[in-house]
This record gives C-alpha cells, sequence and structure tokens, in this order.
C-alpha cells in the first residue's frame, strides 16, 4: 500500500467474460454472494440515474488537489478497464473531466470510480461515460506530485487491488479480487436463479413469511402477536 | 416506544380518503398547515425525482444491519398503507429491494418511508414503487433479531404513530397523526385555495411586498433602503 | 459584512453580455480561468440535473429559518440578476418555493442560489426556475427578522458583492468579482479555444502525456514503470 | 407534539429517589435495562469530560436562532429537574449561556439536555452545571417566536414526555419513560449487581468465552479456528 | 480574494490595546456586540479546553495537502498577531505543528487559526500555543505551490482582512474588522457592564422573565398556560 | 478480506522492540517516515487527551451492532498486542465498555482502535486502557452474528494486517506494515533527531525561509512581495 511514484504495467486481470457476467447481476447480488462483502462505502454514486459498468481495475493513487497520476494512468488501460482512483487524504476536488473522459474512453475504460469529485458531469453524461464518485466540484487540480498506478488501494473504504473485477450501478460499488471472480460468479448466479421464482410467488401475494418459513423461528425468538 | 417483539394487528388507520386529499396537497402545504410541524429530517430523500405517495401509516423497528422485521410488516399492510421504518440505531445497510417491494406492492402499500438504505433502486424506479431513505446501499442485512411492528417509532426526527397519514413527495415526507387529519386537511386546503390567486399576481409582477402589506412592519422594524 | 436591517437600491452590475458569455463557458472554465478560485462549496447542487444560469448578483442575507428578506429583495430584481441568498448560522429550512420563484422570475431572474434549504421542487423543475441549494426541505420559515439585502455577503465559502457574476451548472456555482469580469472572460475563452483541438486528439487515441508533454517532467520526478 | 404557544404548569414527575439510583448506574446500564432503547443520538456530547447529571425532564420546544422560550422553562424548574430543549429544525446556535445557567441553577435544575448550540463553556465548567449539546457556539439567538413548554418532544432522536428520567453521562443520554422508572430501576440494579463479580474474573484472567459459555454457539454458529 | 503568489508585508492592524480589551470580553460578548455577526463556523475548535487568544490577524491562503505559506507567513508576523489560515478547498490535513508553532511562537504570535487540520496537539497543549482547527491530523502536508499572505481570505465561513481583530476562545472565533474595533469595543463593555447585576439577581432566583419584563409580549404573543 | 467465520491463531508479530521504538517517536513522525502513507481517517480520535499506546495488531471484523467477536478476539490477545476492529458497514453502537476492557488489560492488550463507538468512557480512562474510536455512545450490541479474528481488515481507511505494529496518540493512529517496521524506524529515527537542531533554530526566531533555504525555490515560483 505504500508505494508512491511507481506504475506497474503488467497487470493480472480477471477474466473479461466472468466480469462482463458479474457486471450483468450488479452489485448488490454481487456483494451478497461474497459473503456480504466488498462494497465501497455508500457515499459513492453515480453521476447520472441508471449507470451501469463493470471491468478489470486499473488502480491510481492520488494526492489531494492533484490529478498527475490520471494521465499517467490512461496509458495503462486496456480496453474493459474500469479506472479507480483513491486519494491519500479526503478531498473533493474535481480531478476528472470530458477530457480525461476522452481519453480514457479512446483507450477502452468503461468508466471510472474515485474516491473525490469530478466535473463536466454533463458531458460526461452526454458520453454515456459512468462515474461513481463522491462529490461533484468545479473545483480544479493541480499536476506536481507524484502518485502511483496499479498499485492496491483502499477506495471508499474497499480494498481495489489491479486486476480486481469492478461492478458497479445505481446501488454502489463492489469489488470482486481476480482470484474469486469465478467461484463469486457461480454463487451470484445460483442466488439470481431463484429470484425469478420468488419474485413470481411475491407478487401473487404469498408473503416471505410463508416462503421463506420464517414463522416458526420468529415464535421461537419469542415473537408476540397482539390486537 | 420501548416494546421489542411485539405486532399489534390491529390499527386505527385515519381516513383513506382524508389521506388522499392530504397527499394532493403535498408536504410542505400539510406540515404550513399544522402550524409548522410534523416533518421528517430532510435528509430523507426519495430514490427517483418526482415521487409523489400517501398513505397511512404501518410501523416498523429495526435493528442496525437487521431487516427481518420487514417481512413481518409486509402481513400487516392494508392496501393505501405507507410502511414507516424506523432503526434503533444509525444505519445505512439496504434494508429493501426488489422482492420485498414486490411483496409490498401485492399487499397493496402504497410505498416506503425508512430511515437507512434501500438497494436495487433502478428495479424500483422502474416499479414505480416509492420510496424515502437517507442512503442508497447495496450493502445487505441478516434476518436475525426481533423487532416490532405497529408500535410508534421516531423516524427521522418525527413521531410516527401506526395510522397516522403520512405524505411525501420531492419536499421531504409530512406525518399527520390520525387525530388531526380532518382538521389539518381543512387548513391546509384553505391555505392552497388563496394559493392561485396570489400566484395569478406575483406572475403579474405585484410584489409580495405590496400583496402581503409588509412594507409597514418592515419599516417599522427599521429597515432603511439606501442608494 | 455586518450591515443588518439595510437595502442597497444602486448597485453596479457587471455587464450583461460579458456574463451571458461567461455564463456560455460553465462554471469550471469560469473558475480556472480566475486562477482556481471563486467557487462556491461543492455541496451547492442544482435542484434538477441540467440546470445552468447565469447573471449579476442581487444579494440577500437572511437569519435562520426566516425567509422575510426574500420579498425585500424581490423589489431589487433586474432582468438578468441572480439572487444570491446567505444565512447567518446554518440553516436548511425550505426559504424559496413555487410563489417566490413566481415573483422572482415576473422580475426577470435569471435563477438563485442559496445556502439553504428550498422546496416545491417539483414545481421549480416544470417552471424551469433553477435553483442551486444546500438542502431540499418542506420546513417552512417566519418573518420575523431583518436581514439586508446588497451587501457583501459569504455565501457557501465564497465572497459576493452585489453586481457580481454568477455562473452556475451541474458542476457548481462560480463567482466573479464585476472588476475581473472582462479579464476572466479573455482568459476563459482563450483556454475553451484550445480544448478543442485537444479532444479530437485525445479521442483518436493520443495520450495527454504526449500531448502536453508530460513524460519528461514525471521522470525527473523520479517516476519509475515496473512490469 | 404538535401544540405551539402553550405551557404546561402541572407535570407528573417519576418518583426523585427513583431518579437519583437511575442516575448512580448511568446511562448504559439504564439503556440496556430498558431493552436497549431510549438514548439519544451519539452526537449529544457533554461541555466537559466527566460531566453525570440526572433528573426529571421539564420540555422546551424552540424554533431556530431563539431561545426565548428558555427563559419560560426556567419558571417550571423545580429542584431536582432537567431541562430538555428541542429545536424545530437543526441548528447550531449557542441558545444558552452563563445567565441561563445561573437562573436554572437558582431554580434548582441538575442540567441541560440541548439538541442545539451552548455557549460560555468556560464558565459553565467551573459553575459545574452540566450540558449535553450537539455543538458548542457563540452565535446568539433572538427572542421572537413562540414554541412551548412541557409538551413531549423529540429531542435528538428520543421522544421525552415531561416528567421522564433524563440519566446523563460521557457515553450519552438516556430517557426513562416515568411509569417504568421503578422497572427499569430494577432490571438495572440487578445488571449491575452481577458486574462486579464479572469484572473480577475477568481481571483475572477469564476469558468472556468461557465464562459466558459462547464456545458451544460460536461452534454451532460455525467459527473455524485456523493455524 | 483572488490573489495567488503575492505577499503583503504591509498591514494596517487594528489598536493593539483594542484587541487585548476585546480579547478579554471573550468571542460571545465581541460577536453579540458587532449585531450577532462576525463568526467563524461552530465547527472550528480549540485545540485544548479553555484556550483564549487574541490579536491582529495575519492571513494565510493555502491549497489543499500544502502548507508552504505557513513559512512565508512566519515572517509576516509581528507581536500580537494571530495567524489565520484558510484553504482554497476543504482539508483535513495536518498542516501545523510542534516546530512551526516554535517559530510562530518565536515571532510573537498569539496563536493559530486554521480551516484545516493541526498535528503535535499534545506537544502544543504542553507549550500552550492555542490552535483553533477543524480537524487534528497526523497527516503530513508537501511544500509546492504558492498561495499567498496578507490578502483578504474566507475562513470557516467569516471574511479576514489582515489586520482585523481576532477573539477566540471555547466558545469561538470572531472577527472585528479593524474600523469596527473601538465601536465594537464600547457595545461589548456596555453589554459587559450589565451583566453583572443580571447575574446576581438571576442567582437569588429573579426570574429572567421579569426582570427582561417578558411577560407582556409573551402574553401578546399569545403565549397560554394550562394546567 | 473477504473471509467470515474464521480465527487466525498464529500471527506473524513485528518486533515489539522496534514497535516500542515507533510508539516512543509517534503517529506524525511514523506516518512521515512511511512516505506520507499508513495512517486511519482523522475522525479516529483517543477517549481522554493525551492518550497514547503501540502495540502489534489482532485484528476483529465485526458486524453492525453486534460485538460477540470481541470476545473470541480476547482469547488472541498476547502481552504488547493493540486490538483492531473494524465494521462490515458504518456503526456508532458502543461495542466496548468497561468489562471486555477489564479483560483486554488481564490478557495484556495496550489499546484498542475501533471504527465504531465506544461506552463506560469514564472508567476506561479511570483504567488508563486507550482507545481510539470514532464515537462514544451507550449504545449497547448483540451477540448474534460471526466475524473474524486475525484477517486482513480496512479500518477507518487503512488497512490493517495481523501483526503489524500500531502507534496511536492525540495525533491519530498509524498502521506499519511488519515488514516495513525496521525500515520505517530508521527513516523515522533520522527525521526525528534532526528535529532538535531545528526546534532550537527556531525558538531563537531563525525563520523556516532561512533554514530550510526556501527564498529561491518561492522568488521560481514567481512569489511577490509587495508593500
Amino acid at each position: 500500500m505504500n508505494e508512491i511514484g511507481v506504475v506497474y504495467r503488467n497487470v493480472r486481470r480477471a477474466d473479461s467474460a466472468v466480469a462482463a457476467k458479474l457486471g450483468a447481476l450488479g452489485a448488490a447480488t454481487v456483494h451478497e454472494a461474497m459473503g456480504r462483502m466488498g462494497l465501497m462505502k455508500p457515499y459513492m454514486r453515480p453521476i447520472y440515474a441508471g449507470a451501469q459498468a463493470f471491468g478489470t481495475a486499473v488502480t491510481v493513487l492520488l494526492h489531494p488537489g492533484d490529478n498527475w497520476m490520471l494521465h499517467v494512468a490512461a496509458e495503462q488501460i486496456r480496453p474493459g478497464d474500469m479506472v479507480v482512483a483513491a486519494i491519500t487524504a479526503d478531498c473533493t476536488d474535481g480531478y476528472f473531466g470530458d477530457l480525461l473522459a476522452t481519453s480514457f474512453k479512446a483507450r477502452g475504460a468503461h468508466g471510472l470510480v474515485i474516491d473525490a469529485g469530478v466535473r463536466d458531469v454533463r458531458v460526461l453524461t452526454e458520453m454515456v461515460f459512468p462515474v461513481w464518485s463522491k462529490a461533484i466540484s468545479a473545483k480544479g487540480t493541480v499536476k506536481a506530485t507524484l502518485g502511483s498506478v496499479n498499485v492496491p488501494v483502499i477506495c471508499a473504504g474497499a480494498l481495489v487491488t489491479p486486476g480486481d473485477v469492478i461492478v458497479a450501478d445505481d446501488d454502489g460499488v463492489a469489488v470482486v479480487p481476480a482470484d474469486l471472480a469465478q467461484s463469486t460468479l457461480d454463487a451470484a448466479a445460483a442466488r439470481e436463479a431463484s429470484e425469478g421464482a420468488k419474485r413470481a410467488k411475491l407478487a401473487q401475494g404469498v408473503l416471505g413469511l410463508d416462503m421463506y418459513n420464517m414463522r416458526e423461528p420468529l415464535q421461537k425468538a419469542g415473537l408476540r402477536y397482539l390486537d
């Protein structure tokens, strides 16, 4: 976590097909499939409603008010990547705007997750370039201090190792370690498969109390019904 | 406020026609009609712009990270109810998603107000199932600890007694005690009736200073105009 | 900053044509052109996505929970103004709704920037009357205490002098002192002019590292590439 | 909850001896004895370390930036009371200082709990007049708008009915409904009685795992020990 | 507000004797004497209880994570000054520690007010060097980017012009424009003079209701007493 | 990061003598020696002023509102350890009080770092058992859900691996990976060694501008002095 001034060029990325399938399942399902782990803090919000993205992580570590390393990171992007940017201290400055988005998109990035602010959000929305951030701010940054690219970072409370699968949507951002991508997909797909039947039952008025057999454990726990 | 592990089945609900009329007037007008009281804290926000709902309160008291009682609450919902969920400590977890929404909708719920997080917001939006919450979070919950259903709760700083009228829209969430529903409606309707004429005058350029006869009290208060 | 109970009627407004051109450039570009200064805090957000406005500032200083002076301010609005409202202490109450918006619009206001809450946001959105605020709240206010109109105020961390140019969009709110409006416009226009060519290059895959000649300074700063 | 402009003079106070005994047990023990209920939000902090107080509640409902009703409340204080002040909207102004504290103390108040700010904290500390508040602020207030005294209020997320027992210390503020004071005391005293023996065992190195017989339930829950 | 990279050496400081007298009256009294204006936000807290300081302002404008200009400011300090440091964006880094405090103290500074973080607070406390800040943080800063010294700044929501009187204590930080220092002192001293008599009366049990003649205005406002 | 329900008994702890020396240098110096990395967020505060502690990390992962695993962790404590507790979602409940502190102390723990709340702070202070937490809260917890002990955790934004050195004081909490403990100590000691001489110079009035040779780089950066 402590290397400053380095760029790792060779990243072992999770399988892109697995990443795509995890992306289709969404952040909530993926997080449940990991044993309710692997989520960034809920202050990370998409810049437009309905944003959805997935990809393999290219990580960046930045200093407060300094976005120099985002340009260094651009060169390391491969098609299908998501850039994940962490800051060494809390900062809401607008590190990223439409020019960088144009460059990231040209390199094949699927989106950006940044524990700081972004700007030009109207243009980013028109470009359909999805970003998850903790703030929106017109405040610009300088290019003066080295950070790192493709080192493990902690972004919004989650550890992200380069190559991990990132799944982001309206509900938040989930991080799946590359080693766990396939097993998480298996568990998530199984979970998802059972949801359709449940949804149909619930839509017909069947209660979760009955469908999940909760009445007995509730009674054992001491639940009392009063009139 | 202190009962844990109980479900009250018989709730004296406010009149549904009165609730509907209060709902049409909106949270701001209703709150003014109660003497500027009865609002939840402004951190309670709808999950999609333009959300509007009203209903009689079914209340739920939950523990941090545990949504078990939402299933118990589902059985107590009658058509026209709004579910109001309070947590015993601050929590942003995603207590509610599309499966519970399907169940609540099938039972006739008009919406949910929860002092915590929700998830599956894209699907909830497509279902047009309105939710007011303090957070959006993919974080799942367990089902391990008893709470209560249909006890008085404090939700986002407002006391909600089962059967109270809930009026929620883009501006926030108002709570009208069942006993005060009719008198609040009368006051709110009177207030609303006078607004159309005022709006027309203001649109023509008449100043509030003149329309509300403010010039004299302002002068008495000592207001000075300088060039 | 300390005058209470006064209304200045004669404000030296920045040139309206310059204000319009600054508005077209947007808050981020304008802020950069001022040397990365002049922004309000990023908690100031538009009430609807895509809001854009500019104008010359009519300022109001209000007390917590009291919107009396907004009516006084309405009379001082001239076509092309933006009203900028500051509060003497932190407050999220809903100071402004559709009636005041109707009046402000009739007077020719382009929008409102308020370091507090607003309400009736659905109607304001339908009216296309843009507002930047720190909160949305149905909570009403009283009319009991004098403030001031057209005195310098600090709004969301920025000093606003009556007549300053306000530029507001999705990215935030920038304040340009009237004296600096023309020079800021010149600098912002120059900055903007170079962006089109850059965007085209970046879209073709040229890296910022090369376009901005960053490789040498990065190397001098000690950046190391590892495999 | 909705009465404005009234002062109730006759309050059925909880028994003062019971209140004193609850006070000696402290907020955490009392809250546990109520089934882990009845606490104000943890943002309520004492103005000096080591503050401890208990008493029967005299309640006040105030408007943002207006402390008029604290003077009205002073007259309703009887020896052994704690004043509990709620605000109709979030506010951090300094409602209370050394003059009011002198008056409250002369009336026999044991302390103040206020969901807003206080000032003159150095003098209050020298007076050993304990206050729990959400902020410290030199910002003064006006005396312009009516609130109420001795109506039920929601203070920092807890419902307080006049006459309830308030127990406050470094850990926070607990509220015991007058009707539950004796039974809560019984439960709290029983809980406390068993703590001395436990503390002695733990001090000798006995593990909670053994003392509380947790090993079997942990194993049943699936806990695995790895080397 | 917008000059970057400049140091003004000649500051017209408020009279030091007046500053000392304002300091003795404290932040709350001074703020009241200015018509309840001139306070920084209440998140500004002293690093140790009981801290008190006053002085004439030397201002510094800093960038996020960069404390270079604090060294530049040190040279501009004259005995009796208070350094007031503003940051161009929100930042909690520890800009100031025991070495800078040693230097500031040697130059005659009375203390520091900084809208960011400080560190070495144990040593600063031992040195009895008072600091008001919004955070305490061990996080260090770089020395890479120019700011300014002795330009007007906005610090924690208050405008500070070089030479203004700063009065800081447990209750917060008040700013008195140099031009208003004498008149504010006169008003504050008058206010203070009347407090001793009031305190004595209140200590004897006289109610503010009577001492301030509030009963009639309360009755006129409609206050009702109920039993 | 994703294992739930496991306890690792064998932890490779950093050398205790090195940990003690790092502890003597303090969090700020240690963090600088790691290249300004390795700090927890500044919201982590000691429960009493002047708290200082160091040790090797025993880590615990807990669920919101559930402190069961703290009892499991107690058994894994060896003399000289610091317990570091992370929660899977934001929570301010009081997970830890005087009984657990008695047990931890009997096992030889030097202190606790917890990204949640604690209670019984008066007793903990009397016991001189140092705790760094994000909240103080009387709110109790249940014992119902498994977490883990001695897995890597993210606590207040910092990655902590079991056995890492923890250095905590008034300025915050620093984490030194076990592998870097010796090299960090060397760098920190070197840094510290030079501070005494600097402090003496600064105390004599020598300016940092001269001592650090900043005048030339400031001039090159364009700093202008004006009168």
